[in-house]
């Protein structure tokens, strides 16, 4: 397995292969990986001549009050995890190298980035589609994987290459949950035992409220008072969303008609959680 | 000479040749082509494998109140200008093409575009920068040709490029003017005789300043006023702004003291003139 921290040298290592025809898939990831992480990298490595995985905790889509500087890390164990997966390159700039002192350059996907986390945590979505942006244009890959935990962001991502016109296909891979079906998170180190406790109740709604879907109940109000009622009988759980959007457009729904994610975020002490789920509807 | 109008023919065309080893020029214009624009022709023939000339009156890089609904078009003349260059690729996508009915992603540089032209023109670079980046995607060129006449606009995409690790090199080209001075522009053509025969004097303050600051003077106040003095002599000319900004930094100087930029924007009538040049200093 190949390491890297400089951009140019990633170019160089990758462009002879993508000359001789060699397929690039890239895994961007913030590292602490876990095993949602490894299920993207074995899928890469699988379709793939050539599987890229990054590592780089990105300044700027963290909040001035948000978790940047104590991002749980740990290279040497990432290192250890990726190798096992077959994966031939390992991309881990700094954000020196990344950044440099006179970054001036974002983008900025509209609308989309106003709903669900969007309004919690400005400049987070531009931070992200700025360096994926980024990343694509070193790695040049021809497919990219994106959990769906995740959900908006994996959104954000493929209108950006959409509208941006970039050759990169978009791979969206299912969520992985623990035993008790919390979604896997390097955020989840955060919880302390009394947290961990009850932050399962997360995928217990979006299970619950895709079953009164299925049930045929179609009122978004009734659904998310529902998912409301139960989040809050967890004593630690501080809501911050509880969304119903259509799974396409991304715009907030009151009645389901067809293809809707489930969308939430909930804070366990300073710890801020998301999940989401997509029910056919 | 061969002419596309959509993305995807226009990617499916140029991939191959690509990948066998081709190397892309590209010059993004908006038509209307005059001797600046196939002065980048000809370069971009002579230094490249194919020579790809974009046709495209780029709507979100006008405001409202611009001359987009007017911008002039001729695009049989410019087809048969290119072809006498050798150019080997036209490419004319309309609007529809380029943005759909849902456009949302746009590339934004900071700080270099809130001068000069940039708080005369809200949005205006915000446009170019994302419709370069598109067309920077589309034909991923190994160089792209920009006039130095646009001289902030060349700016702006080398920070892009830079900033978002494109791999392509710009190249900035002379400004070509007509006998009497006057920098090559498709919006030329809006003047009035008039209007056309005092509007030679934006060449004339940029020379005299040069000349001042090769003759020593240094003091930025007192050149630009030496310019404000030599345009206002002519009834017919609004000043919009006039600066003199570092070469490399794109900063505001009030004194010279190393590479220059004498950057200026007139209106005559209704018609925005814009020009400048780099002095050494």
């Amino acid at each position: 397995m190949q390491q890297f921290t400089k951009i140019q040298e990633m170019k160089d290592y990758l462009r002879p292969m993508q000359s001789a025809g060699q397929k690039i898939g890239l895994v961007p990831t913030m590292g602490y990986l876990h095993e949602g992480h490894l299920s993207l990298i074995r899928r890469a490595v699988q379709e793939s001549d050539i599987a890229v995985v990054s590592i780089f905790v990105n300044p700027i889509q963290f909040g001035p009050s948000e978790d940047l500087a104590k991002y749980p890390h740990n290279l040497a164990k990432d290192l250890e995890l990726i190798d096992k997966t077959g994966a031939a390159v390992v991309f881990t700039p700094d954000a020196v190298e990344m950044y440099g002192d006179n970054h001036l350059t974002f983008v900025h996907v509209e609308k989309i980035t106003d709903i669900l986390c969007g309004p919690f945590r400005p400049g987070h979505f531009q931070g992200v589609a700025t360096v994926v942006n980024k990343l694509f244009n070193i790695v040049r890959p021809d497919k990219a994987y994106f959990g769906q935990k995740d959900g908006q962001q994996a959104m954000v991502i493929q209108k950006m290459v959409r509208d941006l016109n970039m050759d990169v296909t978009i791979i969206t891979c299912p969520t992985v949950r623990e035993a008790d079906g919390l979604a896997m998170s390097s955020r989840n180190t955060y919880l302390n035992v009394a947290e961990r406790s009850q932050a399962p109740v997360l995928y217990q709604v979006l299970t619950a409220a895709k079953d009164m879907i299925q049930g045929s109940i179609t009122d978004g109000v009734l659904i998310k008072k529902q998912i409301k009622t139960m989040i809050s009988s967890k004593p630690l759980a501080n809501i911050e969303y509880i969304s119903l959007v259509d799974a396409s457009s991304f715009r907030e729904i009151s009645q389901v008609s067809g293809p809707v994610m489930i969308a939430l975020a909930v804070k366990f002490g300073a710890t801020r959680l998301i999940d989401n789920i997509i029910v056919e509807g």
